[in-house]
């Protein structure tokens, strides 16, 4: 009990601060990676900025596991949590717990299920592809051969994967900037399956409404 | 109720004009679009018609906001109407509506639910890819290093996109054509969706039926 | 009754020599597409073969029509009977029909619904696949600018067309094969959300099952 | 009852050797593949592993044929085994058979459907994919205009074509190539199925447990 009300506090005191650093970092990050020209000086803060967010992200992880008392177990009971320790870049998701806890704070009711799922499909696919776009045009711009050579191309490149279209007119060609592409098509993927699950929830639901309200004898 | 009422008596009375006008700007826009040797004076007119049409949907939006006494809480619980009027070319989606007017006019008995999805579907990606098909044409086939050359390709490179088969033989160029195209991967990621959403209901409910055909014993 | 009598006497004895006319038609039209140093003769036989086909669905149309005694309405009511009438190409897709009825002769019991409509998806998709195929081909091998020179081009293209993966590394350059292509992509679509339905309602149908099973206390 | 024991006495006593047999093929045909400038000797080496491994699975398909007493009727019944003695690529896909083995065996708890399923799915992709970009590998990398040039650049169209992206930079000229290529793209077409299925029998599921938590009145 003790270990879940002390864990339960540090979660409630950190959210903002954390939440905060993940904004940061995304911008840095975003300011790094467009603003070439940037002078040196800019460049200090933004990685300072960078990095500051990534330890205090490491912090929170293991007073967390110390909280936890479970040793080991606890890396992969929380892998996603250790999944963004590794990969900052996917920390901004967490935005979409906070998006979460306001609207809960404000009394709203919870929408209907399948309104939530194509909520959070749409901000986490938003998110993860900003940051996507920002990791893919970094890695392609200065290859040889590239064909992503403005941060437009590279949203343009983005959005069509996300939506598995796929044009391939311009597309990655650096070994790195294509694991980056496998894993923004496993988003475009499980957006797939969001959307129509939601579509044939959604329905399902209206037709058993439709259903219950007939005269039983039809 | 006497807010209710007016507002009923006005869609009731706008609808057939407004329908009309939303017919004779898409055609107008077409005509526009299409027409590159049109003399000037035609250009004039069809200009004209379609600043008369949004005029009419302005002033239909004034009308209905006066109406409903919200005051700004309309414009957010509205959304669909407040975009329609930032985008007309949107505007053509209510003769969705129109047409199930009609059929309920008609005192035809409604479709089942996925018929229903399956046609507003088929409807609104028809007249939306027609749209957007004009929308690409027109800022794309006079850029340099455009592919979309024809309005046929237009078509030809919306349908690849509405389907998520993206060949990427044609494709947009400019920053603006790309903006549409986006919209389009969203109307085809909508209509796999309902497609999918439709064939899974529908076999739920021919599934269940059969199981309550059965002897129960079985 | 006496025309609903007589309509399934006429069907009954039309249904397997409508059937060999099909698949004749099919395979004429096949061998006059792709052999091409076929000798004038034998292209003759094939020409004639279509139109004895042809007319022979024709005739089939024109009685059913008299039989229903229904006038106009019958052209309507059975618009798939049209459709194919005016594209004989999509005739074959019959041999579904014939498939359930030879099946249900050997007194087999029904698949579950979800195999059947896999079972149903897959031979439509083989026979529209095929005769799209074949359509494309014909109308773009000796296209200018074409990239679908072979016919095993033209069934790569159709895979990948009916999958929505859509390489474009060849694609359909003339209108008429982008027409036949949209259609293809229409039942790509219709493929995936069959795929897709029959997964989610057989995975409910196991979920209910394991639901039945569990003990009611837990 | 004596031929259901011996087979499965059988299946149990040839289980792991079978497995390690299926492992040891795909490495050797991996290595074989992969490392082009290989000694002679040790291409022996691989060549043998490979005979030993497919006449170990047509020893156990014979011996399981014999056991069950059926006649030729077990080659139908037994369809994916007989797919699997023609195309040992396929058979790594036992491997899923042996994780759902070894959960069992560790007393773990059955994950509910629709993980299992997510989990299966993953599973059979990553191995089919990883024999599949082998294979379209081998056959590619030396035709003459291909664009599969390293096995790099196989993965990466592999990925493409699972997730139904197909961007088309790279693909298959060689018709082999495409053959497995149509292979690859319907399990591109059961993933989606899968991942789509998952997701709307999960939201299902969630939303009538909700309904059932709700106080019956409303």
């Amino acid at each position: 009990m003790t270990h879940d009300s002390r864990q339960a506090r540090w979660e409630n005191r950190t959210e903002a601060p954390l939440a905060v650093a993940s904004l940061l970092y995304l911008i840095s990050y975003a300011v790094l990676v467009l603003a070439s020209g940037l002078p040196g000086a800019w460049r200090g803060v933004c990685l300072s900025v960078i990095f500051a967010a990534w330890a205090a992200f490491a912090v929170d992880y293991a007073v967390r596991w110390r909280l936890s008392g479970q040793g080991p177990r606890f890396v992969r009971s929380h892998w996603l949590d250790t999944l963004v320790l590794v990969l900052p870049l996917l920390r901004p998701l967490r935005i979409v717990h906070i998006y979460e806890a306001v609207q809960r704070r404000q009394g709203r009711p919870r929408l209907p299920l399948h309104a939530r799922v194509v909520t959070y499909a749409g901000l986490s696919v938003l998110l993860l592809g900003f940051a996507g776009a920002l990791a893919v045009y970094q890695h392609e711009h200065a290859a040889p051969g590239a064909t992503i050579l403005t941060f437009g191309d590279s949203v343009w490149w983005t959005s069509a994967t996300l939506a598995t279209v796929g044009y391939g007119d311009v597309a990655p060609v650096t070994p790195l900037g294509r694991v980056i592409a496998v894993g923004l098509m496993l988003c475009g993927l499980a957006l797939l399956g969001a959307v129509t699950g939601s579509f044939s929830s959604w329905m399902l639901q209206v037709f058993t409404r439709e259903d219950d309200e007939r005269p039983p004898g039809r």
